[in-house]
């Protein structure tokens, strides 16, 4: 039995807000809740971009009885035009007596305006209530409002002494079915899955999201800088989720082409002979692709960690040793002198599958500042 | 508050002998506990090879209480002389009415032989409670009966990209203190360290134990086919523990008497490029050392792997990546082509150290029939 009192309600308007994650696209998963009187009267999330906000499903919910209600919400209601009428005048409207925020809006433009906006019309406000639970629910939309940059989770599964595939190349299976699996429900939540030519050609994978009941299919995006995805590859000739790949000047005119009638969408990114990455989340980020599961060979996994792109990384190991001196590793760059300047994980948290495990954690670059996201501005 | 019963005083044995873990050399670890009407009035373990084994010291304890009490041991109480008289002798002679026995001699030529002794003499006797718990604790003992080798427990501490130090070859500090601290723990309780020539070169460590109260120094062991142990290595000048030096046929004779004249003991190991290692656990086992901590770089570590010898794995990782295309990786050796082959843990325990965390796990090597140990006898 659990307590009753305002962080029950928000936990659980944090609760709907996780579930709806994925499903909101570039916009951030919301929650609602509204109390009138000892009893929930409405109940309300952000489904889908373009349709109503958390606030205004959880106020038609409540009718009449929003009036002198509290309502619980995990982010501070909009107070501009956006796709939809700003949320805070409906707020206002429907005579709200208290409305508790989880977390500010992350966008400094708009900030605090929600707030400062209900409190002028005499609304009761209180903020800061979960705020960490919250936060961490929109890191990708704080990234991406912050930066224009998509945020990137690096998925890697490996064994126990860091390889990706044996000597051979063989990769099937290394993590349990129950790993697997949450890597589809990463599949799930994330805008996007990334990854490189390599990885195609071998794997020739779908990339598409596979639970037990049906998922959301991220954008897939191939890393492909001559162009070499075939034109045969599944991920062009299975229909469920759209391609973006990622190339350089140098790519053949005449294959960009064929590979645009099949449906794929080609951005060039740099003239060099890599695709300069940096360049490419910029692109994605113009998209409005706000997350990408990155699911990279070790080069592609120790390139975009090089260029400081990978902002939350998912490491699966299966209890197993495969050996090989050349069998790939799960991240491969040239890498620090000192041990002293490794990248370092924080707020690392270890999941197990059954025998298999998963760290989790964010990647500290050793010349970040104290803002994590403050050079991109 | 927990219940008192059989089980109780068996933990409280088991917690004695675990703690007399290291001390015994190649001897088990046994804990013995004796109750007389819901008294404790006995309690015992066996403390150093050649002294009195755990019962004999309850039974020293109990004096004149342990006739009619129940002995409970962690191991089946012996029936032959060795070094000491037979304890089933002393427990008959002191009129002790019930002995329980977690796990019986794991040597096949006498188990069984002191329970059916104490029974002809009118003792009740029970096996097998909390014998699981009892076996692991001298998996060491066991492997050593059975096959004549030594168990060899491999530790490795490693980034999350499986490396061992820097492409420069930095490996200060890899993992934390608390992770390190127990490195010096699994020192104290195996009889042997054991490394490869090319650690005493790159870091000279002492490969002593150190711990916030004194701790046993394990015989040290390096794997040297051609003698390049320097001769004012830390492993010949710290005196504290004994030094032995694997070699091949190969090595010069005069580096090896100068080697010897330090204090080392050299064991010729084959006459091939490298150390025989199959024949060097051989002669380790002939020599009573019953336990090895393989603190090997990823060369001695894959290789030992590669012949079945690692019987336990203590995998450490650190929450960083340090990257690196040839930096060296926790265990390197040629590897398998299929991932279905590769060498699965069993019993795999996680455990965590702050934000380090170490894999725990049993090697299953592809070829092991179901008795682990039955290709040696």
């Amino acid at each position: 039995m659990q307590a009753i009192n305002d962080e029950t309600y928000m936990r659980l308007a944090l609760q709907m807000a996780e579930q709806v994650q994925g499903q909101t696209g570039i916009n951030p998963a919301v929650g609602c809740v509204i109390v009138k009187d000892g009893r929930i009267v409405g109940l309300g999330a952000h489904l889908k971009r373009g349709e109503p906000h958390a606030e205004v499903h959880a106020l038609n919910m409540a009718g009449a009885h929003a009036a002198g209600s509290t309502v619980y919400v995990t982010l501070e209601p909009c107070s501009h035009y956006g796709l939809t009428p700003p949320c805070s005048d409906r707020l206002i409207a429907e005579k709200v007596r208290r409305v508790v925020i989880a977390a500010v809006d992350p966008n400094p433009r708009v900030s605090g305006s929600g707030v400062r906006r209900l409190r002028e019309n005499g609304l009761e406000v209180e903020t800061g209530l979960l705020e960490k639970e919250a936060d961490a629910l929109n890191e990708a939309f704080r990234k991406h409002i912050l930066t224009g940059l998509p945020f990137v989770s690096m998925k890697t599964a490996s064994t126990l002494d860091g390889r990706i595939a044996s000597r051979t190349g063989d990769s099937r299976w290394i993590t349990n079915e129950s790993a697997r699996e949450f890597v589809h429900v990463l599949r799930h939540k994330h805008q996007a899955v990334m990854v490189g030519v390599n990885t195609v050609l071998a794997d020739n994978p779908k990339l598409t999201t596979r639970l037990s009941v049906p998922g959301l299919n991220p954008i897939r995006i191939v890393a492909d800088s001559r162009l070499q995805t075939p034109e045969t590859a599944e991920v062009l000739a299975d229909p469920q989720a759209k391609t973006i790949l990622l190339a350089t000047a140098a790519a053949p005119e005449d294959k960009r082409r064929r590979l645009e009638e099949l449906g794929a969408e080609v951005l060039v990114c740099g003239d060099g002979e890599k695709v300069d990455l940096r360049a490419a989340m910029r692109l994605l980020g113009q998209k409005e692709i706000g997350s990408i599961l990155l699911e990279g060979g070790g080069r592609l996994n120790g390139a975009m960690l090089e260029a400081g792109l990978v902002d939350k990384v998912y490491l699966f190991f299966a209890p197993k040793i495969i050996g090989g001196f050349a069998a790939p590793s799960n991240i491969a760059f040239s890498g620090f002198e000192r041990m002293a300047d490794a990248i370092r994980l924080e707020e690392v948290r270890y999941e197990q599958f059954g025998d298999n495990f998963c760290v989790i954690g964010r990647p500290r670059y050793a010349d970040a500042g104290d803002e994590d996201y403050g050079e991109e501005e």
